[in-house]
């Protein structure tokens, strides 16, 4: 294995990742809506050396299961769920290198405050910030911003297209680099001729505007990204810098990842620089007795409801109308049956009854989990590095943040013990902790970076001007 | 003077307050991208027991001076400015009681994602939020966000009081107050029958959603306004629980005060129970003389055309034209007349040249400031009070954090020495601090009551049962 290994820690600002876990006497989940809660998870992280704090979001709530929201409520289905970006500034206070991957839905919210919101966010951090982009599933999200319906899956990506572009332009066009001065000796801040106005007129959105921030340290913050459709790994492919995949086997995983790569490619991008971080269940503890033990524990909170309301609002698939434990091959309905086929590639000669997959997706959903000591743990980790072309994992816990501690405790000094985990951070932005100093900006390879302006690329890089073009 | 005198702070999320100040040698307002700049500010208002940090916010650029931006670009006039939201959840974090009133800007944005963030901020500030209502005013703003320009002012207005109705909704509407019981015995997070889905279709927005976030702390947090023209204070008078205004003098001041009180009654509301701030500048040293000799050194940095940009801004005039060295009863202009025929009020007799009225500017702007040693400007500061029946005072500094912690180190104790201000801060939420104990949430004279379920209103007062109305 040439790669050393990469981790985030995947979260969201709710109560408990697995449905039921909340009530697990360990978990302490439900300060979420509390400083104290974040600020202990912020710092076992950056103990644990973490590329990033991770936090998904939605707009809505799980209303499929049964025809309402009744579950998703009387469960804490991924509801309540409070703002991700506004964690990061308190967190930032506490540690000095742990980063934040911060979802944000682009299909409600016009892109010129959202700008603003993700620039303010990457000074304060001092460049620790990257934005995870996301276009929305729910049609609950789409009537709650006055919309009847969410926009057809291809359409939004492509309003995600022009989004993306007006960001880019606000944050890599609109300042040049040498434009803030802050001379106090001539009483001038920034030169006005290095300023500029974008002009957007689009399909989707029109602004005229200067960006309103002096840019930051990333301009653009580090691009996560975390769509599986053809759709969202062709968009991934583009803008992403990040992916964030989830595959059941080693193969799966493997296809996938070549499948990024390769688009990378064919986009004019290195596919090497996209780094893709697969989701990855682990649950250790000193042997592997006590860690199968500590599983079998876990699964007796899951809830099968809770969970059966998830994957009906991830799939638009109502399960309450079918028999929990009727096997799926005997399941009259095109929908549950694709949905479940992808179980089939865990073990083809396997059927599946509904409580079995509810039980299987309840801890961890689609992301494999590992079971075992840290030796245990290591091995596997390991053996997903060689297989699949990964650059590192996307941890999912079921009890916060127990698990958390348990694996910066115990799974990372075995790391580093075997050569594949660092024992100190890089230093610099995210960017630079992810490419190496000096590379705070995006790479000329990158769509943003036709939005620059031709002093500032041509500044930037002298011997590779073909790539150049200047502000549309 | 019966009242205790209430401080705030106003400041915002940009260089320098005033034009040009940003140059003096002790500024150190160039932190303002930086967390270490503000969590001193923090911490100073909190040892001066300040009520709020209060942040203005624009979404535009001055560009009415010679018809261009280029003026606030180069001399950093309110531009640029990062988002003040996201500076709230770092201060919460080393501070205890200070509250946050910040400024949010409802014409651009969709009330259900703003309705979330206003209550992810107070739920991790422990109810210490405000939320400074502005209509903005800019049409350089209009035009970041797609529109070709501003809507007018009064249907600005009639826009601000639907989007009230649908936060209002969203905060107070959608969870009833019993509906969150985190069981962890029976495994129910929510009562399905508690919480309800907010439905709103009107002539701007359409809302069908469950609120997001379980109730917080204030549910709605404390409102903020600072609209000075008629329309603008009937809508405070409606909403506002604490109202902002700038008077040149005592005289001009307690008309503003007495109108605003005599319209919140008109509304149905206690009159006393909106808390008035007027602007302050405070210019305070160890004597008269060294107080004076401090405001005669900051004027020095003054920017003659900074102020006439940000003027310009705010006024719609563009004053390049005029000679700075005219008097004004000499320009032949209605809109300058206009202008300036307020700075009659200060003295009847005397003229203004275009220069002097930015001389007047520079420093605080149409706040007034008071110069002295600490007991000199308590006694201003007893005998505003007493003359105008405003409840407290929106400091205004020069030079951050120096001004503020001069006023605080110096100023505070003369006040307190003086019985006229308070020596702890009161328990509980910012509501609670300002009405009393117990008092998280808006009364029941306030329009927001009315979308409060009838079980919950009818809990909450049981005597009070006339005013009762349920959800529309």
């Amino acid at each position: 294995m040439s790669k050393q290994i990469r981790l985030n820690a995947l979260d969201m600002n709710c109560m408990g990742a697995c449905p039921g876990l909340w009530l697990h006497p360990k978990d302490e989940t439900g300060g979420y809506t509390t400083l104290p809660y974040w600020m202990n998870v912020a710092r076992i992280l950056e103990r644990g050396l973490f590329d990033s704090l991770f936090i998904a979001d939605i707009f809505g709530v799980y209303d499929v299961y049964q025809g309402s929201a009744d579950s998703a409520i009387r469960l804490a289905v991924e509801f309540p769920v409070c703002d991700p970006f506004l964690l990061v500034p308190a967190l930032a206070t506490v540690t000095e290198n742990l980063c934040f991957g911060i979802t944000g839905v682009l299909s409600y919210e016009p892109p010129f405050s959202f700008a603003r919101r993700v620039s303010t966010l990457d000074h304060l951090t001092g460049g620790r910030f990257a934005w995870n982009i996301v276009t929305g599933y729910l049609n609950s999200a789409a009537k709650a911003f006055g919309k009847p319906t969410q926009m057809a899956h291809d359409d939004r990506y492509k309003m995600a297209d022009e989004f993306m572009e007006v960001v880019y332009k606000l944050w890599e066009g609109s300042w040049e680099d040498d434009a803030v001065v802050r001379d106090k000796e001539k009483g001038i801040f920034a030169h006005p001729e290095k300023i500029h106005k974008i002009k957007h007129a689009g399909k989707h959105f029109e602004v005229e505007a200067y960006h309103l921030c002096e840019p930051s340290p990333q301009r653009t913050p580090v691009l996560f990204q975390a769509g599986a459709s053809t759709a969202g790994r062709s968009f991934a492919a583009r803008h992403a810098e990040c992916v964030f995949i989830t595959g059941l086997t080693t193969k799966m995983t493997a296809g996938i990842v070549s499948d990024i790569r390769a688009k990378a490619s064919s986009h004019g991008r290195d596919p090497a620089g996209v780094i893709i971080y697969t989701a990855m269940t682990v649950i250790v503890a000193p042997t592997d007795e006590e860690a199968q033990a500590k599983l079998e524990e876990y699964k007796r909170y899951v809830s099968i409801e809770g969970t059966l309301t998830l994957y009906g609002g991830y799939s638009g698939i109502d399960f309450s109308g079918y028999d929990l434990d009727t096997q799926v091959d005997y399941v009259e309905s095109d929908a549950i049956q694709t949905f479940v086929e992808c179980f089939s590639i865990l073990d083809p000669d396997r059927t599946w009854t509904l409580r079995q997959i509810a039980e299987f997706l309840g801890i961890g959903g689609f992301a494999p989990i590992i079971v075992g000591s840290p030796q245990t743990i290591a091995t596997e980790l390991e053996r997903w590095m060689t297989e699949t072309d990964i650059d590192g994992f996307n941890l999912v816990y079921a009890v916060s943040p127990a698990d958390l501690k348990d694996f910066v405790d115990t799974v990372v000094p075995e790391l580093q013990g075997r050569g594949v985990y660092r024992t100190t951070y890089p230093p610099g932005t995210f960017r630079e902790k992810l490419y190496g100093e000096g590379k705070r900006h995006l790479p000329e390879d990158h769509p943003a970076a036709r939005y620059r302006h031709r002093s500032q690329t041509l500044s930037r890089s002298q011997t590779n001007v073909n790539t150049h073009e200047s502000t549309p």
